[in-house]
């Protein structure tokens, strides 16, 4: 029986770099011969993709509530936790999430100004006893978040068009409490810098490699 | 601008006969010239009858997980009670449903052994404040329930078949306990009774008219 893996969430703005870490940590670990299963949300089982579709193609003229968007978003997780993210923990797996609780927290919570306590409520009950050995808050500011992202096709730069800035600033205010209220759990990581300053950041401290 | 509306749901387990009081009830109304929805859960919204199609046609194999389907039923009611009931009740109708967050409240909580807390906390985000003004409980025995539903085609059946008896009486008994907390809401009327006779104690009960 091997020894359970490590779930490993990576938090931040829109443009602060999560795939781009994502996708070396993950080449970083399968070098090493582990197993490594990415997660996004919403998604990642046949349930959690008809809640993305959902969330992502609400008919013209109907908006979801607030409330209806942080509930999907929960039950998608509560899916994605004990039908995917378990099993491979319990078989070794490392698992690397792109958005996990701390999201929800963040932008149904702080940034479309839902109770605190009913957000952290329905994110126990989604996420049962399952929490990450470690978050990665890839921290950015408002200016370089907008100016990243607005090279970028569709959807994501589309909506960050449409938000002030200070939905922003309340969403980068909101993971910086987070974690400065959990500081094991959280690494948080300056994302102005260079991917493989980053990177090398990540190693360090999540793996304990030197740079 | 017209009075507020009624806002009338009815609960029970399957076999009570509340369609069939919810259409005789609905026919009274309008016999009155009042305006009257009928809801029922999930569903009832663009976003909500995906949820129903989704709950309803789970892939073979997957199983959704208890704590997703009351995400999901949540989900459904958040955007019902926005985008429809608090609509219809503030143009003053009467708006009669099919099961609302009690049933939540038993199956999920009682029956599917969820947390009493946690599934409160879930229905107080997605109902808001938009409570039943009256909630109309059809108490039924199991053994009569079973009867009743044994000669019905399809799913309603089939799934109440596979339940055993602990399930309804569990169901049963988390019903009376929540009207015996809430008397001034509930009125739990013996529906073994015939439905006329059961139809006559809704009217002289809700509607304050002598049978």
């Amino acid at each position: 029986m091997s020894a359970r893996g490590r779930f490993i969430t990576f938090e931040g703005s829109e443009g602060c770099g999560k795939s781009t870490q994502i996708a070396r940590l993950k080449a970083r670990l399968e070098g090493e011969g582990r197993e490594v299963l990415l997660t996004r949300e919403p998604g990642g089982t046949a349930a959690g993709e008809k809640v993305r579709d959902l969330l992502q193609h609400a008919p013209e003229g109907e908006g979801l509530t607030a409330e209806a968007e942080l509930l999907l978003f929960a039950a998608s997780r509560a899916q994605l936790v004990r039908e995917v993210i378990e099993p491979a923990l319990a078989r070794g797996a490392w698992v690397l999430a792109d958005r996990f609780l701390d999201s929800t927290t963040v932008y149904q919570g702080v940034g479309r100004g839902l109770g605190a306590e009913a957000v952290a409520t329905v994110n126990a009950l989604a996420v049962g006893g399952c929490l990450p050995d470690r978050t990665v808050l890839l921290d950015i500011d408002v200016a370089e978040s907008r100016r990243r992202i607005a090279g970028r096709d569709g959807g994501v730069a589309d909506r960050m068009e449409r938000e002030p800035d200070a939905f922003f600033e309340r969403v980068r205010r909101g993971y910086l409490e987070l974690a400065a209220g959990e500081p094991g759990r959280f690494l948080v990581i300056d994302a102005s810098a260079t991917p493989d300053v980053v990177e090398a950041q990540i190693a360090s401290k999540v793996l304990g490699v030197e740079g």
